[in-house]
């Protein structure tokens, strides 16, 4: 088993990230503006990617305010299917600082790169998200490869 | 033992990111501006951070033009002595892609993450300096936290 790890600080508080993990508009504003929910605890991720519509169903297993948000993915490409995203946040002076997960990955296969790089950028559209009040969601997310 | 795993593919040929992997001016370029070369086969990398000084010295193990650069730390903090950092080139039309690994680390502390965020913003600095002459090597690197 192998993990993808992050950590970022925002300027702003733990309950504004909280606010943008936990929120359709929230989560819409950082990863991708196709987000909805699906009901039964489900959030719907969509992205349109040269190959077609592809995306992720996060079903959402813990959350505590300020603190943890805990996914797992329910549906989406066949590596991602049954892994598990965690969020940990933690105020340190003026930063709500984010520890990042993607644990339970069968094998690092070059897909797993890429979703690494991948991560980064989104977590750094959040940061930007609950600082300025503007992310990078896609389909406005920085394309890292031909890949996207 | 866990590693950081990134991919970026940068509209460029491998010769040209190879070079930028190799060269001081290269490294200088997206990594940071203080890139020395120590003797020994031993690149030497300084940062100047709100701390003091840090950094890492780099002893180059194999490099295959085109395709393989792969450093051992050789000096720099205690989680990176030991460990090995891998740059896989290939090209894949017009993308020069690269598959990163920074292997061997001993457990995921919480600077692992923080390493593994800011490697995806080094190497997205990578990307840009091949694509259009201009990266952003520290002291110019994105800040992503309030470990910097």
């Amino acid at each position: 088993m192998v993990d993808i790890l992050h950590r970022i600080g925002a300027e702003s508080s733990t309950a504004d990230v909280y606010r943008a993990l936990t929120t359709i508009d929230g989560l819409a504003g950082w990863w991708t503006e196709n987000t909805t929910a699906a009901g039964d605890d489900v959030i719907r991720f969509r992205f349109a990617l040269p190959q077609g519509e592809d995306g992720f169903d996060m079903k959402v297993l813990e959350t505590e305010p300020g603190t943890l948000v805990h996914w797992e993915v329910v549906q989406g490409p066949e590596e991602w299917i049954g892994t598990h995203v965690r969020f940990e946040l933690a105020q340190e002076d003026e930063y709500a600082v984010v520890m990042f997960r993607h644990e339970g990955w069968k094998e690092a296969v070059p897909f797993m790169n890429h979703c690494s790089t991948k991560w980064a950028m989104f977590l750094m559209s959040l940061k930007r998200l609950v600082e300025t009040g503007k992310g990078e969601p896609a389909p406005h997310d920085v394309q890292i490869s031909n890949w996207h």
